[in-house]
């Protein structure tokens, strides 16, 4: 299969341009390193530095052992650049991680705000009008998320919805509740893909997928300068992580209010698997497919109990404080989320279980001289106050 | 009230600026005149000859008996003018008209999709945030469409849904499914604007507009120079205006399809009886209130059959013709939207009699020397083919 890899320089995009190289697909991964500048704007590092995508392309192709990577560097707002790249590639299949990725940075002030659903709405729509060009039979794998859905009170089915009303039916998108404008731009996206798979007769999978953790895959494995980011900051680190690091760092995990927000969790090895599944059974020509990409529901409070019992284990007295919530969402409701198509396509899942916290405890003490506390802390906050003031 | 109306050039925004001001309101119009300069990408013109806004608003404040109305010129994706706006204005309420209205303009090519969301979405967002910095605490009325619904088999209700589902319930965003680029970029804007009201307590109505038909209000009348656009062409046309002027031009009506299509459809005196009516009764703070804003559903059949009866009382022969759909479209489907919450808080609907038909009928005859036959026929296919080559 020919495969390109959109945001192939991302915490999971360079781990799936590896994963396809390795089973022997010709891979090809596009960047425009937008995700490093945005972390250079707030001052934030991941855990491990990142060697460059042209050394880590070096590097894999040198020792992967598998097929070779491509690269082409250049920006999905940029029109040309997207259809040079289809008409000189067509691919079989587009995964499209290429998008501004963080809620709390869509929440800074309004030029974030602007900015996020511009490049991944405006890079999406180019996207597909130059599929359409150049390779209308391609299958679009795109990333979308969980938190499209906010936390209904009625059980999260996967993308669609049967309703009866009124003694009538219908089968509907299923009614979102974005929680941010990043989450916001996802929606958006849905909606254009849907469009254009019931117009032109697209084939689109959409992955709404949950909180992804861990750093470690079969490839990254293989050399230090393969590995892939691991991010425990306020803008781009998730709650798993942060816990891990704060763990290590003597600091009290911070639980933002009551903790009770719920969420669907998977490994990033569940990742490149549910990718993996998703472009070798495409979506027929037409269909909007909608996989809920995550294979277990956590509460940040259970998984701060995990990250203390851990600490326990490894002899770290772990404490936990429950800070003001600087989001506006529900600390306590009601959550069921379906995933049952992909293990249904044969996903078999990597579960949270206490050797995998602890080996990535283990993991991140090994870098605990290179956490950066002051980037831990929430800064942006989603009521407003700050919200707006930056650009006025 | 102190009234801001974005779009103030338009066809719906200048009558209502006018509407405002006759009732003693204090009155601000704002406009780009993005409307015009698509209109001559195209060699469109309107029916009768729009003068400029600045002659408009003088013809107005000399002769127009009410309040004067104020001029702003701007765009809303100049953020720098929109905070300015705000804060020299500190309005009570903003009607939002601003967006750029056509299905067939968006659906053109990449380039016309992708200005239609920038420019509709990023507009809306830049007001989100000036209203947040500048006036919190005025209300949004946004015009969003109909159309945003599709045809679903089931009700639609007023932009909510109660919902059942294996034995819970919610309410949630009724699930949309647009049948254009410009359909998705309101759908987008409702997706924005009840987040911020959410998280930010902002107060919005968002009014989900049938098909508009009609040319003449109470204020239009008064003078020659203060009448509004009438579009029959087959970018910004409505379906009852170009029937209207097949029938005057001697050509025949043409339904795309099989005309099963059913709308929503109302008067002009009626959107500005709702506006006025949304204006008057503003939302809550933290509401997201969405009324369906028209008043009869009618199928394409059935206004070419009305438009027929008016001709023959007028001694013209009026032939049909089923042109083969450039659209993508159900052309066969149930249709029930409710449309209650505005008739609850008083609206006397204008419906289409035949009365009504026979006065737009004999204005258009008015002006048959001024039809343009060449920009009637659809040019734009929602299917492809065009699509996406003009700027590869």
């Amino acid at each position: 299969m020919k495969i390109l890899i959109l945001g192939g320089d991302g915490y999971l995009g360079w781990p799936t341009a590896m994963h396809f190289a390795a089973a022997g697909d010709t891979v090809w991964v596009a960047d425009n390193f937008a995700k490093r500048k945005w972390e250079l704007e707030d001052g934030i590092e991941p855990l491990l530095a990142i060697p460059t995508l042209h050394r880590r392309v070096q590097c894999w192709n040198e020792v992967g052992g598998g097929q070779p990577i491509n690269m082409k560097i250049g920006d999905l707002t940029n029109h040309r650049f997207v259809y040079n790249l289809l008409r000189e590639i067509q691919p079989d299949a587009i995964v499209h991680y290429a998008e501004q990725p963080s809620a709390p940075y869509s929440m800074q002030n309004r030029s974030a705000a602007v900015m996020t659903q511009h490049n991944n709405v405006i890079g999406n729509l180019n996207l597909m009008f130059a599929m359409q060009a150049h390779c209308p039979d391609a299958h679009l794998i795109k990333l979308g998320t969980m938190g499209e859905y906010g936390t209904p009170n009625i059980d999260i089915e996967e993308g669609w919805l049967e309703v009866e009303h009124n003694g009538r039916k219908d089968r509907v998108l299923y009614p979102k509740k974005p929680g941010s404008f990043y989450h916001l731009s996802k929606v958006h996206d849905s909606h254009n893909i849907e469009f254009a798979c019931r117009i032109w007769g697209m084939r689109a999978t959409d992955l709404n997928q949950g909180v992804v953790y861990g750093i470690d895959t079969d490839q990254t494995q293989l050399a230090d300068e393969l590995r892939t980011s691991f991010h425990y900051d306020h803008v781009f680190g998730t709650v798993l992580n942060r816990f891990l690091v704060q763990a290590v760092a003597g600091l009290p995990l911070t639980v933002y209010g009551k903790g009770g927000q719920t969420r669907g969790f998977l490994n990033i090895r569940d990742t490149l698997a549910c990718v993996d599944i998703a472009a070798r059974n495409p979506a027929d020509r037409g269909d909007f497919r909608i996989f809920n990409q995550f294979t277990e529901q956590f509460s940040v409070s259970q998984l701060a109990d995990m990250v203390v019992a851990a600490g326990q284990r490894a002899g770290l007295s772990v404490a936990v404080e429950n800070l003001e919530n600087p989001r506006v969402e529900q600390e306590e409701h009601y959550y069921n989320a379906k995933n049952t198509a992909l293990t249904d396509l044969g996903l078999q899942p990597n579960l949270l279980t206490e050797e995998v916290v602890d080996a990535m405890l283990a993991t991140v003490r090994g870098q605990a001289g290179r956490v950066d506390p002051r980037i831990i802390a929430p800064q942006i906050r989603w009521a407003g106050g700050e919200v707006s003031k930056a650009d006025t």
